[in-house]
């Protein structure tokens, strides 16, 4: 077993409303800055997972994001997974 | 002026608890995923920006994470600008 850093990027599709995002883009525009445009905001998620393999951590993360993690309807998701912190024989 | 894509990734900063982790963690556990841990879940921001170039955008980026996007005193962020959009003579 290994144990992998991984990190999940979670965003809001594209025509889904953010509110939270044009919330603080008006408080930009509203102060020093109002050369920022287009923010959205989404989540970020890090974790650490046991798998026998990268591709194993991978779908065993998909799963999770599915079921759990994201609400699939409404946002889109990319894992990413880093070299194994230790292994163990 | 070009215009930049960046992304702000947030996370809370060591020792900060992450009560929203937490929890979808025990979650986890108390479904098929007892394999992940260490979850901790921060933001993710997608934005556009106006700037000659991309070191201005850095600077102006990360004025405006201390003074509003971000809560320093908890949170810690990481700044990523890619290449311009479309350039304007």
């Amino acid at each position: 077993m290994n144990t992998y850093n991984a990190t999940i990027t979670i965003t809001l599709r594209k025509g889904i409303l953010d509110v939270q995002g044009k919330t603080v883009e008006h408080a930009l525009h509203a102060t020093d800055f109002p050369m920022i445009s287009h923010l959205r905001i989404g989540k970020f998620v890090e974790l650490t997972v046991e798998a026998e393999t990268m591709e194993s951590a991978h779908t065993l993360l998909e799963g999770a994001c599915l079921k759990l993690i994201t609400n699939p309807i409404m946002e889109d998701f990319s894992i990413s997974i880093h070299e194994p912190k230790a292994e163990q024989v």
